[in-house]
């Protein structure tokens, strides 16, 4: 059969949105579809589904669906893309609104600039900070800012939290000298951290700018992790390098993001979310 | 601007079609857009854009455009795909038609099954088996049959051809102990080809069945090169191991072709092509 999709990127991160609002599919190809869709060599290619969807709790629901047909959370780039094609497609028509996922609901907001629609603004909730909650075992402070690692040869010092998944935070002088790739899986699987844990690299470049290198749990280097930089703003913070409640310019390979953060309540995260594709897929069970 | 596409596989190996029969686009975009539709992450995703367009000497003409945006000479797997959406588009009416590849003109048969449009047939052209024409250095005989080839501290016997691309041919008792990523490109960039090559490792099944992994000059190991499988038959042949004018079931990564040569004229491809994705996307110069 054929299934109606349109493809978006937040930043690089791309999805193949599904809308349950104007089709109907049932539940149990949501996965298959994923899998399909997301191989580049049989199917359109991307990182996985988003099932934008009818909620009963907010103004519309969003399902992730990873490259192997497994279930995700949720995913900040993808709230951007699915809050700009809701609005785009008027299944909302008030510039603020709620999207429900399975890490709870969100708020969004949409900024029409001159040009039409500009950056779109979520709340991606509240870090959690208490070592119990990230998990990360250890006998320090409850709250883990700055704690001794012993890496390798090597010693760091991790700031850590949790915001939507595990983070790991480190503060760095010169973001390109990291090796990114050999320090990250030995974090994501250090034996602390039960859960697993996503790196963040942070490079201050001033108080209102910083810059980010991801290792995503699962995924590895990314081009933009939208938790990542809003775990990496908390914990600048924390660190007191960068003030509260300011916008600061994120910058990750894959482009730039805003965020903010008040020291204790939710974190604001502005982007933008960039229509590539539309179409019809052609799916058989 | 929002131009129409179709997304189609041959065996794994895709590519975005843009059909100039039914849209206008200057030629001076088509670089810029395979760049932008190839990268999975900020466009559709594909091995590069193939452009279906008029032509005054054949049926219809091809134009292949690689992932960094330089120009491709032609592609069995494209040329199946091109000539399925040719049949199916009303381009050409009679199963049996020409198309026109800057590699030259190709004959494209389409064999219809009763569930709608079987397997299609490509005349891939002759090889060239000279030693001057492959291009390949050396001392030995004009043509290149189980020639020593002294690789690192190993020693393997190859033979050459030129099959729109320089082959190197390597006959072995079990592919899935041949170290694919190690030997490829200790081959392709040898000295003794000029050109570079492309280059197959081939275990024999039987008579009618080989087995091929193919190491892609500039592209590295892929699913399934259809230029590759016919080089593979034709040194099959040269070397006595399989028969001429036989239909030979060719298995790659990718799935299964059917090859054959006469010894001596052009050489038959035969495989599937697939529809994945249909719709428009985005581009702006």
């Amino acid at each position: 059969m054929e299934i109606p999709f349109t493809k978006m990127h937040g930043l690089g991160n791309n999805y193949i949105y599904i809308d349950l609002f104007s089709i109907q599919l049932h539940e149990s190809w949501f996965s298959p579809i994923a899998k399909a869709v997301a191989n580049v060599n049989t199917g359109i290619g991307s990182d996985g589904l988003i099932i934008i969807h009818p909620s009963k709790n907010a103004n519309l629901g969003m399902r992730i669906f990873n490259r192997d047909g497994s279930e995700g959370q949720s995913c900040g780039n993808g709230l951007r893309c699915t809050a700009r094609y809701a609005y785009d497609h008027f299944i909302v028509d008030d510039a603020n609104f709620t999207i429900e996922t399975r890490a709870g609901i969100v708020q969004a907001h949409i900024k029409e600039n001159v040009n039409g629609i500009g950056d779109i603004t979520i709340n991606m909730g509240k870090p959690l900070l208490l070592r119990k909650d990230i998990p990360m075992i250890g006998k320090g402070d409850d709250v883990v800012i700055g704690e001794d690692f012993t890496l390798d040869e090597e010693k760091v010092k991790i700031t850590a939290l949790f915001m939507g998944n595990p983070n790991a935070v480190i503060f760095v002088d010169d973001l390109q000298n990291v090796p990114l790739a050999k320090w990250g899986p030995l974090i994501e699987g250090d034996p602390r951290f039960p859960n697993r844990v996503n790196v963040e690299f942070v490079e201050i470049v001033n108080e209102r700018e910083i810059k980010v290198a991801v290792w995503e749990r699962g995924s590895g280097a990314t081009q933009a992790c939208g938790t990542g930089a809003c775990a990496a703003v908390v914990a600048s913070v924390m660190n007191g390098h960068i003030g509260r409640n300011q916008q600061i310019d994120v910058h990750l390979p894959g482009g730039k993001l805003q965020i903010s953060w008040s020291g204790s309540n939710d974190v604001w995260m502005t982007g933008p979310a960039t229509y590539i594709a539309k179409g019809t897929f052609t799916f058989d069970m």
